[in-house]
């Protein structure tokens, strides 16, 4: 459904760049989940660029809740949060030359020159701004079912952070009001070095994420096609920057035997865990009850200072492009609060699925 | 939509490992394209166990078309595929231990114990056939746009092929026929190889695959949401083996800079192309003319003759299992012509959502 | 999405009139529904051809269960019916002469000449069949709930039945096992009178259906575009015969005023009730608790053995045209076990979403 | 999908009565369309209160476009439409006394007293501001195509228009800048002498509207479930004063036979044709060329001066109620550019699904 995410819950996205605002409807929510301005504003400040590894762009990003909250609490009609773009400099950009790697040469055969090209339009990373609003009220959602979500850098510039540990909750908590989210913090310095390098040499480092979900219950995902895994991609794959994703060994299957990467099961208290955990808490597309855990390639920022060879695809011919706006030197420390937001909607969705509206509430009716 | 994939042009899935057949229903394709049963049963034999490497499970896969085609060709209305259930063994299979890294507790979990346990159900790859049987309608159509679709082993068991080169249409055609899909037949004895040592050791192996797609126009795709890459990763990952995805370089982006990674743009013989094509043909989620490529992980076989740690889910008790059903010591071979066929499912749905339900006949109308 | 209507419980069609089958996918029922073979022939001897009233084409409707049935009881994947195609004679069939007011020339503009324009092909009636079947599952699931659904000719060749009783529950039991539902069975002689005489003077009979919902709870429905009247109204017109529909008073709202027409409420034992329905038990597109009563307006079928003047829309050029297949005198019969179907597809799926796709087991996991 | 309609293009709804705003996302757009903010206005104004037969309550509908246009015309993405709520005078309404007839106790059931209440909230005729504005772009991209929609009041408070004539296009262009949708404006008056009769008597009166479509191509609508009937049902019934729709002779067939109902084909200058139009320019669900025509049922407000039995339905015990805040004495008038708005939704996503997303464009790529 083109910019529409969910079938019980749902979010739509719209905006562009430089544009008068992105923002989000959500639809589908239980009625009575509280809704935190604080919480919107503090997920959408781990997304800010806020320091010398970010963009100067500056966004103050004064979200407004236009629907679906009344006293504090939703109404269970969709909720629409706009988010007005301030810090416009659309003289920044130019329109015919392709920068590399862009969606413009892209976006320029799908709409035909119609597209607002400013800034990257619709493609820019400023609409996740809106994605991340949505988490702001999902994620607490979550939380009151028990549910918690987190990511971190795993690999940035080539400096590794370590895994999240077999039981992901503690991890998570500490990443909640992380500035650079890492799980060792002397690794996340390392990677911020690395991060300046590039930006001084005019250039951009890529990384990867990695995502924890915990507290998920077994039975969870619709075979065939609305695996666990399927929705999570779809998600995922809608951020531009990703390329990748792997869950629990991930590519790391491919190099071993059945023996070594299948996950006994055990009793722990009662209840039935696996010992390992190398399926990512997913086994033929239903969750089995342990934490979920994926890992998303993130590329290298496309827009660097450097001069690049490309094509004016109006004059259709070579040409030559540095890139002058403000611009990320990496985005894989701003893409961790989308992912949080993303893999929250997957969630909701999925749980609305299959308990019903009203489960997101948190209390039964 | 659970078992229902694609909007414009959709597959529905049905069928359980031991029932009395498996099928798909496709609907929303043009009138007009021509169906060829011999095509849909190359396909099938493609996929069909053939060989020590595979499971002695025998399928003749006499499929029969229910509806949709007349005269030989698609009537515009849903084309229903049923394949019958031959080879039915289901003495083979326990009820209570759940076979590590299979489904059996989570689909437990879900269904409550109601679920099919015969064979893995609906969770097993049998259901795939008729994925592939879809295949062969789809695929053939595609071609007569001028679109052709190739998955090899890239890797398996330790042992690699070589990858597709810049312009993979002479690869793909190299595959049409092919047992054993790989690009250099050699590499593909080696694997073969590690399967019978696998076997032997009562274990198995996983693998990785690559998959092209040569000939897609420019600008295809719909943000956010249905990102080629986005419905590409949410058909693949119905496919229980494949824990991982990535698009080009995927996570390869992660250790690159910007300078190395992004694909420069060049004029050829008055065409837009790129140098490199590390974007594997997606940028920002929409096609950009270069060839699609994405690599899968996919991961040993989880049923093993060898004696494993289990519960009984049931009893809730700790319990060991050795597998002695029919199994294949590898599902990376049986798998490819698996991608081909959701690969073409969500070409034909975006070509028809992009540029009308009668695109696929490949004719104006 | 053409041929599958519902999100949560979904049903897909296929099949043509003189194809090998017709036959429904449904997907979403909860596991562990009661699955009664006799029910469902029971459902399918309601629509079958049965009298000089009906066409003499006898359907003996073999149905076959492919799948998502298990041990008698539905597992939570896929159901497959599939209905084989049996008294077929094809010959009475001629292409290129529109049958006026069939969907034949409609179809070929649509379909470009690649339709199978036997008998109609997939826009026979014959199709209904499938519907009926799948209403044999949710229709005693629904029944668990305490939700029962009914309906009866109210309007045949100008006799007319009375309307359901304020509560409607008896009247539909009483409408379970009837060869010729009506409620005053003596209008239902009448009303057959005038179908034979409309058959002897080859010619054909409209009427009136009205279906009443007992027992659906207070609170279903989805503002704005998923009203229980949008959902059921869809559902219903896909049924080409049907060219009108109007819940409570619906068209008789339009000479009346407010304070006539409004329902007042009232306590009752404790719960709150409308003094009246006017409204059909919907209110905002929501159920208010009481019975959701509709009428259908069916056309006179089209087919008649009277000659009409037509087009070839081959030659594109005017022809005359008398129809001497076997045909139904009036339709009003058999459409109502088809809309009991329809309806009972919109309320489980309404159900699901709502409660959760276990909701439809009837009893609490 | 709740709150979202269309499949290739979507409408998506926000907003309650009292809130913020209200108002509506549009995808799947083709780029390229010219949008007009007149026409927007014009078409808001046709559905704002505007004498002595409407409510007293005065919105001044400013709207804005937050997205998706860009130098005046579509870029084909989401157009997002914010119309701020001026007027709000929240200290009209009262919870707990269900309003008869309102979605007050339905709501409550639903949303267990978290709705905004005030005026209606979500379920307010509010909202379908945000329709209309979605009609004053697609309204003019339906024209670019030759397609053009009008819907007048054929009866109200007993007095009727006459129908549409056999082509309505001269008709269709009569009623665009009407203030009083009717064809004949002598009935027109009286009709406003009912409705205002009907207000001096703390009333409300219903009506009848009838909306055409013409110059829609035959072979459009999707078998068996999204028929043109279906689709537009299930959108025009979002409308909760809509109670019943008729196509064609609609319940007009119920008395006939089918050598009178039957529409016979005929040759005019080289089209296929029929005779008369009984079915509404749809056979088995597709258009079949002819002009498209519905007629909708519109109760009577529901909202009366008068003193009406009641519940409170938080205290759970019997009351009365007079309402006293701003109404219309009917919404038969206002309604119409409604109709025309969520018409041209229907139509415009039927011929993206079947020509592509670039059709709206009216111009060949």
């Amino acid at each position: 459904m083109k910019n529409t995410f969910g079938q019980s819950v749902s979010v739509t996205l719209f905006g562009e760049s430089h544009g008068a605002a992105v923002g989000a409807v959500i639809d589908g929510l239980a009625p009575g989940i509280a809704v935190s301005e604080e919480e919107i504003a503090r997920q959408l400040s781990r997304r800010r660029p806020s320091s010398p590894l970010d963009t100067p762009r500056q966004e103050r990003d004064n979200f407004k809740i236009l629907s679906g909250v009344f006293g504090g609490k939703t109404t269970g009609t969709p909720v629409c949060i706009v988010i007005p773009n301030e810090n416009v400099r659309s003289g920044d950009y130019n329109y015919g030359p392709a920068r590399p790697s862009h969606a413009d040469y892209a976006a320029f055969c799908k709409y035909h020159g119609y597209e607002d090209y400013r800034g990257g339009g619709h493609f820019s990373g400023r609409i996740t701004a809106a994605l991340v609003a949505a988490g702001g009220i999902l994620i607490p959602a979550l939380e009151g079912l028990g549910i918690s979500i987190g990511t971190h850098i795993l690999a940035c510039g080539g400096v590794w952070d370590r895994s999240f540990a077999e039981n992901a909750k503690e991890d998570i908590a500490s990443l909640k009001n992380s500035d650079f989210p890492v799980l060792e913090p002397e690794r996340g310095t390392a990677m911020a070095e690395r991060i300046l390098q590039a930006r001084e040499a005019a250039d951009s480092v890529g990384g990867i994420t990695e995502t924890a979900v915990c507290g998920v219950m077994p039975g969870l995902g619709e075979p065939w096609f609305d695996s666990v895994e399927g929705l999570l991609s779809h998600a995922v794959f809608s951020l531009g920057g990703v390329k990748g994703i792997e869950f629990g060994l991930g590519f790391g299957f491919a190099d071993g035997r059945g023996s070594e990467c299948n996950d006994a099961l055990r009793m722990s208290d009662g209840r039935i865990i696996t010992k390992t955990n190398h399926n990512g808490g997913i086994n033929g597309g239903i969750t089995n009850g342990m934490d979920i855990l994926f890992r998303c390639a993130v590329k290298p920022t496309a827009s660097i200072a450097r001069q690049q060879e490309t094509v004016d695809f109006i004059k259709r011919e070579e040409t030559e492009l540095s890139i002058h706006g403000r611009h990320d030197p990496a985005i894989v420390r701003r893409i961790c609060p989308v992912l949080d937001a993303v893999t929250a909607i997957v969630l909701c969705d999925l749980l609305a699925q299959r308990f019903g509206t009203d489960i997101l509430k948190g209390e039964k009716q």
